[in-house]
């Protein structure tokens, strides 16, 4: 229990027909702070959320509204989980004062010419970004009204890498494999994420740099490397609804020691509620961490092949998206930070 | 939240290292009122829940401590999760003040014979059963220091059966075909229950009478249609963690109607907050329950056939087992009946 | 091997971009007395069989071609896996001496009512049905040149039932509940096929007499057992790619005996090259028969309810469709019945 | 049709109770040159294949003799699916004349010392090497009375790497992470290969180099590139009960251009009949080659991170195992490369 919550704040979710949408409903039921305001949608706007999404009994007999400037008016936050380059129009309408938190990827990169290379779109700008964990981050957090919510491999992967290159441990070159479940392709419907097709199949996508999440990895690093940081990342999809499996190495720089990985790992996580650095010897399973906002890392140096192997375990759409988006809220709000967040994962 | 939560108990857990003890202690930990004592296991005694339960990640440093009567001493609630049989000697142990959960078969069933005959050991006694949503049960456990918390089966076809037998709408010959995730057959490492045998395979099991759920089912139905009900009831393995999809049938009396049927469930679930009956052309799925200790229901009636079709779906781990259990526990306990349970499932 | 076949058919697949179609030319690849001709498709014509059925490596240089009566012509077989409706239409510009197989429903109920009422168009006819297994049914097939493929459902609950029918073992009564995997609602992507949706959920659909292959199971369980046949039908979706479970029972005739049940199911099935009736307590499983042209069947007469319970396992898309098509082919050809079809399954 | 096939060969399985044993005989049921001799098994001889590997329908009433010189006396070929050490001592009894194909690794690795510290057992020797499509494999294979099969592992990422090593176009350094199906680690009951465990997730194991197929993979691609290569090589399970999808990369030699690259897997690829270098644009799934003996395969040069990722997909078991052991067998053995062995995989 949460007795310090005395406040309570109004929050719309527009999006809440999708995927993200629906996480941020979820754990926002849960949330002490929180009174549920409007829920909107687009071309399932006029349709019971228990139609809709079924899992969210309590309000099963609620209606989504049409996503308009009068339905999102009213509320203290707002999450937007809008398809890429519809934040910014909605944002503007709601005002200064309103914590505007945008799930998707309009406000997450600096560089405009990446922006427009990876997106195709016009640069909207950015916004303090939603991984507390980083270096930095909750400093700009605190007190903000304005939110970009990190992608869910770039949560994996920073969380993953970021103390190894923070202490300078690695080259600047990283390698990342990393496994999917299905919901982080949405909830439209596509032949190749039918379950027929993704049941007992593996396969990548977005191979050779074309994922638009690479240069938001590349930021993220580069930032707290200090110097530019070169990402080679593959993502997979992977036979699971949910969660996230990063694989990420990058070569040891001289004369680094498995202590020294294993210190600046300890040394980065002491502190951090929502990242369980995992004792040598277990690695991090998605498995553990479904519905959570728990991350598992696990690191370790290969000394045959002169790599650190670093590992990460999330739930794509809790950690990744709607759970770190509320973790943000509460630092922006001045909550404790942890309010209304599971860090028990579901399993088996 | 639940303000009104002033008590706080102390609660330990006899098996956590399984699929059911550890589904109570994900939830005991979300519970207002509750203080986790001592989590107990019998092989993997001495081992971190890290190790054995890596999503419980709040007490991953804890160490599971052998099940004995030392260990449980001193707690007012204590869960038993523990094989077959077992449940008797150790409540024995624990005196009569102590509110004692046992989420084993040994006190359900009334009939000494046929508890012998399915479970081939000596009969232990009966014990408040816990399913509030069954005429009277409410009574029966305000207060109790004994409950016996009833099977994954018997939960969801009581649930999706019990309003058209109390109604006099069927006759008392039902025919039920369920579908069980995994977790149903427990943790022990046995080849059928492998990942690569269950992965893309349905299949049954216990067919032709022989489960150790049919008399539990007959016993709750019959006592509430008044006369004897006769079981033909077939569980199914399915490719799922969790979930049980109950589909259940019997022929309509002569002069049932499709309104009266849907009245009958109506009335019956109208104030459920645990019992989702879903609106007519809805259908129940395991997945929408994930994780909540709601069940969905629905009935219709097949005039062509002559029967009344009723089908529910529950997480059986969570209202088929450990949730269930704490719905009974704060009815025991005299808290409000649905403090700590989620209602909303995790999906997708 | 099969040294026997001397001559080569050349056969055509209209439809072949989709699951049915493309089953039968994964499965026509194989068959030793085949040429494969034309593939067609709607929507996808002009891709190559690599980019829309990426499995089918042989051909997947190969362009599928518009569904046109050119496209067709000069074929001895044309296999059609068209939507429902559109069959006879192209089946008319085929000519009588080409041997026309449609996996689709148009020719298989004779009652124009009940094709109307269940399929809302016209009635186009009725064909030789193609289940060698039923009583007559070879003699129909021998030397045909039209073939109705039986449904998914009906090929499992008319091998499951049938035997006890046919020997007027149990009452015209019966009580279905089948779960498919997603191939069986195709390839056309829907929201609620999703990996994200189905993964983790069993669902059931057309409850209450609604699905279409009702009609169908009562037909031929009302031939075998030469009075009407009550069919009671549950058909649920299970988080898995193939396969066909049904549970089926109704109530056994007084006197009948758990012997004779045996006994009945022996003689039915003791030449049939493509069931297997399993060994008294085994049961069917679908993970057994995936890919295969196998069915599998239990029974078993559950004494304290009543009942004779009768379990089958087939692939959907094997012995459910294009296995089963190609089982009838081999006969209206005047082939061994076996030709070029797997007995053996795919696991784990 | 193998028509050309005239003699046949009596081949013995032993082993044939686990899942690269039961792989084995599915294949020779279809192999038109063999005749099924000895399956034999350790804890369950006696049982008959109907029990223990129910998809084997055409020898379901054989029975598991136990593994003896005795049963595997007399026969042409002897196929070797035994736990790791015990190869050694079988094949000494055999005689010379006898083709015994390991599908375990004791005869993989040429260096003993490797050998003694990955495996922890004397060393028994090496083999002639059973990946025909590696440079000169085939020259060894031709005639040979004893092959040893790679490793699942092995073979997906030497066909995934070879081309580009040897064509001298990458560092000899790569980065490996392989998402395998569970069937990979075998049937024996482990509580963390449980279905209810590993659906719905993913976890890394053997993680910084302790895999023991890591030293085979470096023997492979160190020998092609003829100047050690170093591996860092990740393998995760992921939910599903076949296929291996390895991604794969090592950094571009300088100069090295994408049209060099495809040109190099062009030529190396360009005759084998089990290996399908896919088209620009289209990636590998582990989906479209469950069980064929056909590999897929993709490169792409990644010329912001400078590096080239290749990235095959098999299915462990029979490309993997005993696919290809067959192919090997058939070059020994005189036949042709592809007699009985299928490159059509069962899709959805």
């Amino acid at each position: 229990m949460n007795r310090e919550v005395a406040m309570t704040v109004r929050v719309a979710v527009a999006g809440a027909s999708g995927y993200a949408g629906g996480e941020a409903v979820r754990l926002l039921l849960g949330h002490p702070g929180v009174e549920l305001g409007a829920l909107t949608a687009h071309s399932q706007a006029g349709e019971t959320l228990g139609t809709v999404q079924p899992h969210l009994a309590p309000v099963a007999e609620r209606v989504l509204e049409p996503t308009t400037p009068e339905a999102l008016a009213g509320h203290d936050v707002v999450f937007l989980a809008l398809p890429h380059g519809q934040s910014a129009a909605v944002a503007e309408r709601l005002g200064p004062d309103v914590l505007v938190i945008d799930l998707g990827a309009d406000f997450r990169l600096r560089d405009a010419a990446a922006w427009e290379r990876f997106y195709g779109s016009p640069h909207a700008g950015i916004w303090p970004y939603g991984l507390p964990e980083l270096p930095g981050a909750r400093d700009a957090l605190a007190g903000t009204r304005r939110i970009a919510v990190p992608g869910c491999y770039p949560t994996a992967v920073s969380l993953a890498l970021f103390p190894a290159l923070a202490a300078g441990l690695v080259e600047p070159e990283i390698v990342v494999t990393a496994a999917s479940g299905t919901s982080g392709a949405g909830k439209a419907a596509k032949p190749h994420l039918l379950g027929s097709e993704v049941m007992g199949s593996m396969s990548p996508y977005g191979v050779g740099g074309g994922h638009r999440h690479t240069p938001e990895i590349a930021q993220n690093l580069s930032a707290v490397a200090g110097e530019p940081v070169s990402v080679s990342f593959t993502p997979t999809l992977a036979p699971m609804p949910r969660g996230i499996l990063a694989t990420c190495s990058a070569k040891a720089r001289p004369g680094t020691g498995a202590a020294e990985v294993r210190a600046a790992y300890e040394k980065a996580y002491a502190e951090e509620p929502f990242v369980r650095l995992l004792p040598p010897g277990s690695w991090p399973a998605t498995g553990a961490v479904t519905g959570s906002n728990t991350a598992q890392v696990q690191v370790v140096l290969d000394e045959s092949a002169g790599r650190v192997i670093a590992i990460s375990a999330i739930d794509n759409l809790t950690k990744g998206t709607a759970g770190g988006a509320i973790q943000s809220m509460n630092l922006a709000l001045g909550l404790p930070e942890t309010t209304g967040l599971p860090r028990v994962g579901l399993a088996p």
